[in-house]
């Protein structure tokens, strides 16, 4: 019998009640890893609420600094451990060691985390508004344990114990419940290891970071919309994701998700005629980043019709074919692209290259391109938007520019898109055509640029409308705004001086937290001669 | 015959498609007043969403300048019609014509709206966001058409086309569709004229505002879902409030809702040995100010037992008693407060005074209060919470400050609580131990003073955790906070600079709005020497 993984409940590693077991697999082989993990009863979610409720009574008594000071000590460990980190990843995930994991996504996670701990110690993220003629004062404060879901693509940046939605929940003051991605356990067992380390270190409640592994679904929907449970964040696909939000919403609590994004590119005929090969060349490198499992990955691409667009497809079907296809991350993303590309193909579009699962051991599927004509797309638009996650694109060839604004206005909620354009703004009508209509289903709109990348900035969004995201208004990437959505709002009308958080007091708590007092943003103490007016 | 009302589509008065008409009440007698007005068929909700996906398409090249006069003028033509929209609200609400409607509830209709059109002009709502190294930014902006269902307690700041609802939707470039309240659909018809004659001036697209009175429930939940709906605003009771968001959120929709607040106050022995005849006194101005039907009516208030505590009581109850009863807004709130209070006594409370409708045509119940022991609370804490809209209060009598701060840890979601304490600070450990689990489910904590009252100032939070409202991050009052509701957040990636929006364009858009440039918040323009670093 092989040993069976620990859940960490209430800061304790210990044997889950288990209703049943799995194994994560190396995508690489289609081999079973050892552990095994557990799939939790409702016993184990129970204990691990009981002590998230517990721990966030004790965590709404401390500061900012406290979770300041866990954040940092947390990213430091993982840095000391960024060879073993990378080394479980990459046998979990298949994803290249370097410079992908270890080179690339770990320091993107400790830039998150550490921004995440400034924030904290700052506290301008809760955007401290004061009023000082009617003794009225309000910032955004912790909301209470939050269960945060992590995707199987990003193992590190993403993590349920230490990707973005992990450092916004607990540094904006709340305890975190981790559910595992089946995928990479491994993974999230070592980040939960370090996690606990530095929480005891930093004097955190046991159980301010918990990690489950698995769980029946309805034990899942249970466990969301449980009074002792405040919001949830989750990164995946669509199904699982609607189905959470649906049972945390009915209950009143807070869904931030994020769910699916075709990631819509329009190339306009002078991008085109002007610099076919260097779009090209950007498609590929996105359409291959990652095996295409980015959630920015340009998976829908506009052109019109052409001589120019039939010779950019074929070169692109061409490269596409001859470049290797990689490993994804899971069995069930072959499964996936296999059912999307199928349902594109019986809707009338063309395959280019691609289309089938690579036969073998490994998790792979034929780097993939379809096309469909921009009538057939406005006869079925939802199907041709059904997401491929993974290394297949669709090209839909309009008649005109007329037909891609139409064929944009059709489009679902999505993360990111994009339109190519000629540099010197002789297409700036057909831009003002169709940009109203993109800009109102993305949340971010790039120009000139392929759509995948996320900057960790402020002013970021990776978020969108519905169904990209649950919540249109707020990112799950960039500090200090990624914070806000784990928070609700509280106001202080008339409170004793003494009584008030330190954020709100008087004096500036750090001597350089913005906060907005007499509707002008200041780094000034209150009654500050400094003050505007 | 009478005439029936025309609705407001597309700009047009028209006659509605209806199924059915109602009549508003004057519930000061309970006669049935003229005209009628139409329960429309989906076929006018239909038009009506058709009209604002238009609007919308034309409002979205509009900037916030725009939108600012098109709100300014309409409180221009508001405020000349004062007299007139006193009166109809007298009549239908049976609220005193002054000072209450005219003098308080008119002025701060005002400015909301004055304060929305300058937030439309300012833009700095949006928290502009830039970071000029990787040349990203963003800001929120409009989300699209916004459906506005008013309560029946203020008829003109929460009015569906006069209210904080609407002004926060417009003046973030959202169409709206006002569903009148039908206690005071004339109230909502005659500021539907105003406002369609002020967008026409401004030239705001004839959908822009438009005003339904009533539909069925399945056609209500049916528009909230359809895709050409993008947000709601609803004030109102619970279970129309709870259905609306869950028909919204099944369909990706936000549903900004506010629902049930009993406002919990708790009177520490020590402040009530210094100043019981100074509590008492506000709690009695609290209690029958527009007969307790103010969404912060404080409706719950706990009490340690002794003698202090009984005389306060007695004295609170014998003056509910001597005090006139004020007439309720309509006859199914005296329905209600049967329904609530019966509820209350049923499970053990004990009634002080009053419990029974006023018989005669005038919509009316005797002022009521009513005692429970803590014990008994703790038992069954979610029928003591029943919230028993008007002139109705429940008395916690608790053993002592512990059993307040365990009865406290039960409450549900509320808009406001208040502690009040002895002045010296003598009672702060007593504060410390309920100040955390109030404070977690209460939007606005105050001290010192009852809960009524809400301050139109951007430190203002009208809001609070679920079942209180449906997102406990967000205000409804306030300005610019609440305009935050109706938007989504836009963020430009290597956005060509003059295809950005004004606001996010290199110059300050009007030379003082704040923005977040590089991590300090500015009034400079990008690139000023002024800037830091």
């Amino acid at each position: 019998m092989t040993e069976t993984a620990p859940i960490l409940v209430n800061g304790e590693w210990r044997g889950a009640e288990a209703s049943d077991v799995f194994h994560t697999i190396d995508p690489a082989t289609g081999e079973a890893l050892t552990p095994a993990y557990p799939v939790s009863r409702w016993s184990d979610l129970d204990a691990a609420l009981d002590a998230a409720a517990s721990a966030y009574r004790a965590m709404r008594g401390m500061g900012g600094e406290a979770f300041a000071r866990f954040i940092a000590s947390y990213a430091s460990l993982i840095e000391a451990d960024a060879d073993g980190l990378t080394a479980i990843a990459h046998r979990e995930t298949a994803l290249d060691a370097a410079p992908r994991l270890r080179d690339v996504e770990l320091p993107r996670t400790l830039q998150q985390l550490r921004l995440a701990a400034e924030a904290a110690r700052d506290g301008g993220w809760a955007l401290p508004t004061i009023d000082t003629e009617h003794d009225i004062r309000s910032c955004l404060g912790p909301i209470g344990p939050v269960c945060v879901f992590g995707p199987n693509n990003f193992p590190f940046a993403y993590g349920c114990v230490s990707g973005g939605d992990f450092a916004a929940a607990i540094a904006a003051g709340n305890p975190v419940i981790g559910k595992a991605h089946p995928a990479h356990a491994g993974v999230d067992r070592r980040f939960a290891e370090l996690a606990r380390q530095a929480a005891e270190d930093a004097g955190l409640p046991p159980g301010a970071v918990q990690l489950l592994y698995h769980m029946g679904a309805e034990d899942g929907l249970k466990m969301v919309a449980d009074p002792r449970n405040a919001a949830i964040g989750f990164t995946g696909g669509k199904p699982a994701g609607l189905a959470i939000k649906r049972a945390a919403e009915d209950a009143g609590k807070l869904a931030y998700l994020e769910m699916s994004s075709v990631n819509p590119v329009v190339i306009l005929p002078g991008a085109l005629a002007e610099r076919s090969a260097a779009i090209a060349d950007a498609l590929l490198d996105n359409l291959l980043m990652g095996t295409g499992q980015f959630c920015t990955c340009p998976g829908l691409v506009f052109l019109a019709a052409g001589e120019p667009t039939e010779a950019f497809l074929a070169a692109v079907a061409e490269r596409l074919s001859n470049a290797p296809a990689g490993t994804l991350l899971t069995p069930g993303l072959v499964d996936n692209l296999t059912r999307a590309v199928g349902l594109w193909v019986g809707a009338g579009a063309d395959l280019l290259t691609g289309g089938k699962p690579i036969p073998g051991g490994r998790c792979a599927f034929e780097n993939t391109a379809a096309r469909v004509s921009g009538d057939r797309f406005l006869d079925d638009p939802q199907t041709f938007q059904t997401e491929a996650f993974g290394n297949a694109s669709l090209y839909v060839v309009c008649r005109d520019v007329e037909q891609i604004a139409a064929a944009v206005r059709r489009l679902e909620g999505n993360l990111t898109g994009s339109i190519w354009s000629r540099g010197d703004g002789s297409e700036d009508e057909a831009y003002r055509l169709i940009e109203p209509d993109l800009r109102q289903h993305v949340g971010r709109m790039l120009n000139d640029r392929m759509t995948n990348g996320v900057t960790v900035t402020g002013a970021m969004n990776h978020g969108g409308p519905y169904p990209a995201t649950g919540h249109g208004g707020f990112t799950a990437v960039g500090v200090p705004a990624s914070l806000r959505r784990f928070a609700m709002l509280r106001c202080y009308d008339h409170v004793r001086h003494d009584r008030l958080p330190p954020l709100l007091q008087d004096p500036n708590p750090t001597g350089r937290t913005w906060r907005m007092i007499d509707e002008a943003w200041t780094q000034a103490d209150v009654g500050s001669p400094t003050l505007r007016g």
